[in-house]
């Protein structure tokens, strides 16, 4: 990668914190070429759109349109994929994905990291303390988004 | 299931349709709860809006809005859904998939089987012959969709 991983998560963290901002869950996303070239960008918006779909990778790959070829490309997240997500890289083909933190949840990257996409997982502190803090404020919602039934 | 599951089924073939007559590509879905009341109905409308995240099931699933809890629910589709949608199913414990055909393609549906998500695969002729004749029509489309590269 020609773009220092800590420079991808800045993207993907901004747009956490802009949603935080926002009165949503604060995790942001950010799809990049092998080049570091920035294809789109994204962030969870269940709150600001009513919309469940929009989890933040799936806003980042939204925002990158239609492209032919994913085999190249960095998914970054500031959290560990949910199994949606982690579908997602793993349907497309992504070939790598950056993890911010995997403490407060973790879904599927260990499966993406057995199907052949090269994941690794930051240990971000800034992600972790950020998402940790949300969840202890907003459970409801935060269960909400993951599909936990109270 | 109050609503026979061919009922369920005419819904997303509906959409289907109604994408085959867009120019699009034709995958429609629904989600019911299991009274059969339609939650939300949606279809594949990567080309319709330049939108390469939404899948039928995405897009079904978006159309019921903020849902609470989703384990007696039942997705409906005219395909076998990929891991981007297997991956949907299971993250919110989608109690029950309900696939049109798997003859064309096939995804993640006996690995949800697998982490006890009831799944029915309906095998409809009318839903294998809309989708074999598109994919023979347009491969290149087809192959986007579902993230294979040139």
């Amino acid at each position: 990668m020609t773009l220092p991983a800590a420079a991808m998560m800045d993207v993907a963290l901004d747009e956490a914190r802009a949603g935080l901002a926002e009165g949503g869950i604060p995790i942001g996303a950010a799809l990049f070429t092998a080049d570091g070239v920035l294809l789109g960008r994204g962030r969870n918006r269940r709150v600001q759109r009513g919309d469940p779909s929009l989890h933040a990778e799936v806003d980042a790959f939204r925002a990158a349109g239609r492209q032919r070829d994913y085999r190249s490309t960095v998914m970054v997240t500031t959290l560990a994929p949910c199994w949606y997500c982690s579908g997602l890289v793993r349907q497309f083909n992504i070939g790598s994905l950056l993890v911010g933190e995997s403490r407060t949840f973790t879904g599927g990257h260990d499966w993406l990291a057995a199907n052949g996409i090269s994941v690794t997982v930051l240990d971000d502190e800034r992600c972790a303390t950020m998402m940790a803090a949300f969840i202890a404020e907003h459970p409801d919602l935060w269960h909400e988004d993951i599909g936990l039934a109270p």
